[in-house]
């Protein structure tokens, strides 16, 4: 893939993603071509094949990205869980609001995935889901929550958390601190014991 | 507009609708054209302007229908505000999993409405979650919820029920009342004094 190297790929491949995001969000996958995304990049649509091989991998690759960043930013801390669990929340509305087309993405566009794709994209998801439910389970085992169903709770939590990307706005009524205050106060007693 | 009335539109009319419903969660609304949903009806293209003005007024309808049949199907019992918020969730969650095509259109497909259909959206979802922040605030005043901001726990709670659409499936570990049971456990103690 020597043709992929190069300080002009370096700058052009970014540019690629960055385009092909701003598209799928505004429009939808199926709706966008790679014409578009040329346009948009403002290369020839041929040039585009010298940074991806098609629509499905810049796709799976936005998705892929987006959560292989989401698991390498965030690790458990070494705290009880009351602690590991504020540390989580708290980072999944700050990592989530930096993103909202990626997240909007993300759950729309799962559909669109090849079957290969969505498997590998799906097991991600599942890590990372894992990693809240361990936390959940250890609060449980030690008796500081008390959580009727830890995997149920773990999707309740990440829904609840990820829908801050559809309704805040900068510069309104709460800023992002003030937020994530507000929504640990809420995690916190839904699981308590 | 009598050309839209008789039994033929009738018959046709919530067919339109229900092609135009699965067209759309399939492949996104600006992937769908006129042509294709005339061909999943059965008709001609141009017979689809018998029923329809065209696919905006087709989304919009979509939308509108979905969010005046919710208004329209619960309204709070005359009851205390723990049982009102109980009502209020277990009816959130019935609703919306018996719709996941609507529910994942709605929130996917507003970038697609004309400003004006927007407005109208937008003032159906908020008259739905007043309904929500009233109890709230009900329960707030009389002292059995402790809710440090009543507009973002509507939010919070409203994108945790509607989550369960995206990973229920019929027919797994636990039913709609277990489900029911679990949530309304960790919404109780999430807004709990």
């Amino acid at each position: 893939m020597a043709r992929k190297q190069g300080s002009h790929a370096d700058i052009t491949g970014p540019k690629v993603r960055d385009a092909a995001l701003r598209l799928f969000a505004r429009h939808g996958f199926a709706a966008v071509s790679m014409r578009q995304i040329a346009a948009e990049v403002g290369v020839q649509a041929g040039a585009l094949y010298l940074y991806t091989s098609d629509k499905q991998a810049l796709l799976f690759e936005l998705m892929r990205d987006h959560m292989e960043e989401l698991l390498a930013d965030w690790q458990a801390p070494d705290a009880p869980p009351t602690d590991q669990l504020e540390d989580f929340v708290r980072h999944h509305i700050r990592f989530h609001l930096g993103r909202p087309e990626l997240v909007f993405i993300a759950y729309m566009e799962l559909r669109n995935l090849t079957p290969e794709n969505f498997a590998v994209i799906e097991g991600l998801r599942r890590d990372y889901e894992d990693r809240l439910e361990a936390i959940l389970r250890a609060g449980q085992q030690s008796g500081v929550f008390a959580v009727p169903d830890t995997k149920l709770a773990t999707m309740a939590l990440i829904a609840m958390l990820t829908g801050v990307t559809t309704w805040y706005r900068e510069g309104g009524r709460l800023n992002r601190a003030a937020v994530e205050g507000i929504y640990w106060d809420m995690v916190r007693k839904a699981v308590a014991a």
